[in-house]
């Protein structure tokens, strides 16, 4: 959750409603508990079963809505939102979901939490037939899909055109008569159904959006399933049968809400059990555990639990958003972390400290982090990581799809060490992370029916646009697997 | 730090600098770390050596200072800023600190931190002699005192007039070529001197704010104590001998931030203590132990300690501020603590839980957090109060200031457990309290250096122009012991 | 110009410009002279010759650019911009023009001035053919047809959808080597070509935006022109040869800022000749002339110097912009238009006024002036139209496409006069409104060059989707003439 | 009108109200209209009979009341409003009016239009007494002399302190039950007064803000009135009879709204007079006659009239408020009148133009109106200015306090001429602007019961704090004048 700090992006939260009214208000409370999936763009699309109305712009959630005109605005019983964040290059308001397109045979509104590995390809052959996008992103190219086969139907054209996208998907759509759901084959992106007391239906990419409307927890979408909701009620198809889950370990790692469930397991659960199980692997001799705020006081607490030692604050989150000016003095310069974290000298002063972190991704935060400690008085910094190395990009919806920005990619353990400046890095295993968030749902699908591509390159789809640039970032040892992995 | 959640406000944070290019861009960073001491109002003024520049509005820091001109603005190698919380009669910008007075002999600029308990008969005697008042402010009565005795010099003037107020106060005064500080005999509000590396001197409500800016640790402002800071470095006078401290107990309870050092005492270490001495006071058969976020969480991992219970994240705080709209429908109506807390599912299920809150003041949160609780499965609710029963007002700067808002003012611990619905109710002993924080600089001040009236009654001033109605909110034990403890 | 009071909108303004630094700036001092085209949206696309930078936003220019450092993202030689005006349907951001569509062979960003007559037709057979559209925009209907025949080649591509699409157009078209300009085959909008000192090429709707920029004029742009501008400089080329000036005769009456030169004519001095053929027509016998600011202030000066009575400010117009809050009295209802004209007491108090307008739409402005008058204390008012009755629609991007709201269209002119309340109602002529106006470019073209369909019915293309609607709401006489005119 | 042209500012407008519910919204109307003498801040103070409620903000009434609930909060049958043009020195919040001092005995608002010219010596009194003013406003010294004198009874005091103040002014003060307005001596602000149907009274400084409300006109406020108005209705009193009528002329012939009657006389009649004694007094050999919008429309049109040449619109005014972003470019330097005024190229072209305007302050508006016209092909310019040479600075409300920036106090007419670039250039006399004027209350009052010191140095009020500096200025000669005048 503490986007700014880790530099980690998840690309995107999803909620729909159907059949209830003040849909668009319900679906702004869902919105605010998936805000940390995404801070750079909102937006509603509701639908009184006549037409659609439509509000998003940049920014977040309660900035995008600060006019409740604009909520009210969005009448009728369905509605979908989305909270976005958006890749750096043209975060235009184009780009803010739900996109609403309207057609002389009725109106549709697309929200996606996902990637697709496909993308560019598709992109080019659809504008080769004349296509025109209007942004950049990967979503719109599933309604161009739709529309080149919409003669087949809705449906048909919709199943045939999620058969041809590759990658992690979780699709809304809304028509002014239905609520339509989409997963990807290895269920890559969480996505949950719930249930109102007055019979409507909520979609969801975490449960904790549920909660906060009171809607009871109906099941998670299974991976290629089509749920489809209107005046009847719930309808479950697939639109593929070969699926296989395979469920973001990062989800559990680092984007959930702590209070989420996905599949089965409460994501703070998950984490404190990483913790624990990180104990057990990795033992230090120090005098207080402490965690980085707020995404790894789960492990940290675990961590503490299984080791016996005393579980302090020894850094503590600023609730509030600020400025960082530009600064012309050396002294101003590295402030922009300090307004976000800062050490507790009366806690750490003198102690051996092992701090608890659920990732390391470019390394920067974690060295700020040693050094604030070493300032406060820390005698020694043992930095233990919740999961393992993240050595591969993701392809799937997360802000790191190069390899040059991963830390563990270039560094052995020894020397992100150094760089860091602790006394001590450890990393949980795979093995154990497996363990630790033990998906009931798995069944035998490899990894506990988890991605965990992104310590060990193994990816659970072909990475099609993407394969060829990502060998090249491969070592040769690396590259040599990777050819042995795709086939 | 939970402002919205409790319903107890501080009234305000208070920041000086001297000494410095840069100086209202540090104060902003140090307004910054005391946003949670207000956040209805912010302001800075700043002086170059010749002129005082201004600027403050309503809202939070951030929004105060969006456009990046108004601090560039602000020039000069001093300033003091403010943060503030707006009592609700008259929220006007008229009210928001730090004030500035243009005389023809000089300009100053003035932000106050407390509360003055001969206020009006101060303002009245003032008005009387021909004063005009723009504020509604208590801040306003030190400048028309000090112009009332100018004659005899700026210092004598002002320490006549600090002698003439009463109450809990920590004065900033910011003149063309120096700042200076004040604090009440009784040391109510916390105030600290920090020192910047080039020298310059910071004057700040907590030491978090020192840290931000890597400012060192001076020394706390001592009760009586004339404070000034000009060309010639720092120099410290009083302007009363008899003083004695008696420091707010709830700085340490509530308001403060975790991470900050009042008279030696960190404050995450006082509110672990006091958990722990909960814990031996009041064991409970329960499964886990979980905290209120923000601001209980370093109780609860002390208790948690204490007693041996696993210590789990039950309860979780969103990170993002968000608008309640007004709601139409029923189901809607509970929506606005959901916004902000959260009961993670996955954790409370089944088992009998321990929840640690600092405080109770209406007690409408308390009873909310228990229903959510219940709602999210926990078998039973355990509510332990990390403080003794709040039951008489403040009137030293925080926002209770009438009896008839006190839950624990009308109801007994029984009466107010069943208001609350939880399975047994147990609050902090005011010795334990003591024991807990134990301030060193004490000395044989009564109640080991801290006013605690909030508990005992037993204010460390005379109310002056509250006593009446203070007397009138008194059962009939209560005003036998008030007349005896003024005496 | 008074769009608020007339109740008559023009549907946008367009300027480009292209090899000159500072493009995106000098765009929107252009866009600013243009801004009474359309007061709805405002945007600006450039291009650095490598990719294309938007932004636009719902409002008016000045607040869409509030944050200066819209414009300075919009880096490099060239641009384009739009001022719109939005039709009550769906005022979302995404019908703010400038467009701008991603392709992988290149960007492409269009804006647009005018009405399609076919574009209903043409959209569905798009949307058959697999087409999404994401704005309710004629507009895109162009990108969408270049796109099918892109194989072709785009400037063949290009010339091959202009011919396929019908009504009153002006487009500009931004790549990112070249600016690309095309006006209908009845010129029914107008578009005008500038040059800068430094060579850089201009077009815009109106001479006014060439002159903010010290643009020198170069020529009008002629019906069915293809002007294309790169680094070779200025290229005129035609996508059809069947072509006849048919010019919107409302730009003359309304619309056009009094300093732009249309096709050879000054607006102002048009509308001074309007006012003196209309004295011809119509004298009266009045103490005063007066004009309804600020559109009607140059027919009134003609009205009164051929008339001979003097010529006073018997109105004046606010230039401040008003909110009109709800009102709860009676006595506050009728204030929204006092808000923006207010009658001269001390000028018309016991004069027989000669009140001259520029046109009557749907007649409630004008009851409200002659209220207005006669409560100030005019003994008579006269009020004169400086053109014909405006009975028929405009299909061309005015937005008044049906007769329902005319008023002229559904009373006779003696039935008119009653209804506003004047003493004496008369209309110029159509012969002396194209005398008026007399177009040099004209030749033989009929009406002088004009399109006067708004006054007689006859339009100078077919209407398309529009004819059966059309149709419809003639009387029996009208629909006979209307079936000999189309044939 | 035109502020941003000319550079000559008026401070403030007044407006207030007894007696009617929306007495705030009212205001809100009456200061719309008010709007011209002051564009830098705006506010409202209104009374529900115990209590008074603020709004006030920097920037114009549509922008400190766009959010309705503003207006909305300020509740009660009374209410006063300012809109303000704020000095360079400190355009600050505390300085926008009404101005609201709450004092134990009740609260006071207070909003003033004028100048003081012993308000720096009254200041330094008070202070020295103990005063402490927290605005630069001269404004508040007012309420500072009252509560010296409060002993004595409000109405007494109040009477005493406006004998003790020196200048022009028109105060509007507010108590909980009563509405209070004063005038100077010599009545150099205009102030009138009006009646709702409903019996309630209005004052206001232009009768403009009394036709939006459809109050009836009263009379106006005549010099040393002290008008009082409560539920008894109006009561007209006097705190000095040494009385003698001197308005400003410039309100006639710059500042108030064209449709405004101040003593009795229409503006836009005064002005059209102007132009026609101009034109007798300097005819010129002319094609055209234009004037400057939108202030010397009614001059120029009345020079037109006398003179028999044609009335053009050869200079149009843009209606909407534009940004001017800093300008790199050499070419980019000029656009800021630009944005604001065009020359009618298709009017002037080979034209002798007689261009009428009001004044000439700085004389770079002037210049570059001339520039602009014969940019635009005009063959000759004639500088035709409606008002005597504006030699000498106002100090009794008009932003022109210093010598230094008036043209005409450092150059001949000839001199003034060529430095505009005109072809020629004459002035209206004194005699002829007091002609065109001809107030009707002015008895035998000197200069028709003008204030036309700006012209001839002879002011009707003693200098005090500005007579020192002001004789610096002059040169001997004027000195010399200077010292007899005040004799």
């Amino acid at each position: 959750m503490s986007v700014e700090i880790k530099g980690l992006n998840e690309e995107c939260g999803v909620f729909g409603i159907f059949g209830t009214p003040d849909a668009s208000q319900l679906t702004y409370y869902g919105l605010h508990t998936l805000q940390h999936r995404g801070q750079e763009g909102a937006g509603i699309v509701s639908t009184d079963g006549k037409t659609l109305y439509q509000h998003r712009d940049r920014g977040l959630l309660a900035k995008v809505f600060a006019d409740p005109a604009e909520l009210k605005r969005l009448v009728g019983e369905a509605a979908i939102g989305h909270v976005r964040y958006g890749t750096s290059g043209h975060n235009s308001i184009a780009n803010v979901q739900p996109f609403l397109f309207r057609f002389g045979d009725g109106d549709i509104a697309l929200a996606h939490n996902g990637n697709l590995t496909n993308a560019v390809t598709l992109r080019q052959q659809l504008e080769n037939e004349g296509a025109v996008f209007q942004s950049d992103s990967d979503t719109e190219i599933l309604i161009h899909l739709i529309r080149k086969y919409i003669n087949e139907g809705f449906i048909p054209a919709l199943k045939k055109s999620l058969n041809l996208i590759h990658g992690g998907f979780a699709y809304l759509l809304l028509q002014k008569d239905r609520l339509i759901a989409a997963l990807d084959p290895n269920g890559i992106r969480p996505l949950c159904i719930g249930r109102l007391a007055n019979g409507a239906y909520v979609v969801a990419s975490e449960t904790c959006a549920l909660d906060i409307i009171d809607a009871k927890f109906v099941r998670d979408v299974q991976p290629g399933e089509l749920i489809t909701i209107d005046q009847d009620g719930l309808h479950i198809d697939h639109y593929t049968r070969q699926t296989q889950l395979a469920i973001c370990s990062m989800e559990y790692i680092y984007f959930a809400r702590p209070d989420s469930i996905i599949h089965g397991v409460t994501v703070h659960n998950a984490r404190k059990r990483m913790g624990k199980l990180l104990a057990k692997e990795h033992p230090v001799d120090a005098d207080i555990v402490i965690g980085v705020p707020n995404s790894s006081l789960s492990a940290a607490s675990g961590y503490a639990e299984e080791s016996g030692l005393p579980y302090e604050m020894g850094l503590i989150k600023s609730q509030y958003v600020a400025r960082t000016f530009i600064q012309p003095t050396q002294e101003l310069r590295e402030l922009g972390v300090h307004m976000k974290l800062s050490a507790v000298r009366g806690v750490v002063k003198g102690k051996r400290v092992a701090v608890v972190d659920d990732s390391i991704v470019r390394g920067t935060t974690s060295k700020q982090i040693v050094q604030m400690l070493r300032n406060a008085g820390a005698s020694e910094v043992h930095l233990l990581i919740a999961s393992p190395p993240f050595k591969f990009p993701c392809f799937y919806g997360i802000d790191v799809s190069t390899r040059s920005e991963l830390m563990a990619a270039h560094y052995s353990v020894t020397a992100m060490c150094e760089r860091v400046g602790a006394d001590s890095l450890n990393f949980l295993s795979i093995d154990s992370l497996v363990k630790a968030i033990d998906v009931p749902d798995a069944g035998d699908a490899p990894n506990g029916g988890l991605t965990v591509a992104y310590f060990n390159g193994k990816y659970p789809t072909p990475l099609y646009d993407y394969e060829k640039g990502y060998l090249k970032s491969l070592n040769a040892q690396e590259r040599l697997a990777r050819k042995e992995n795709v086939r």
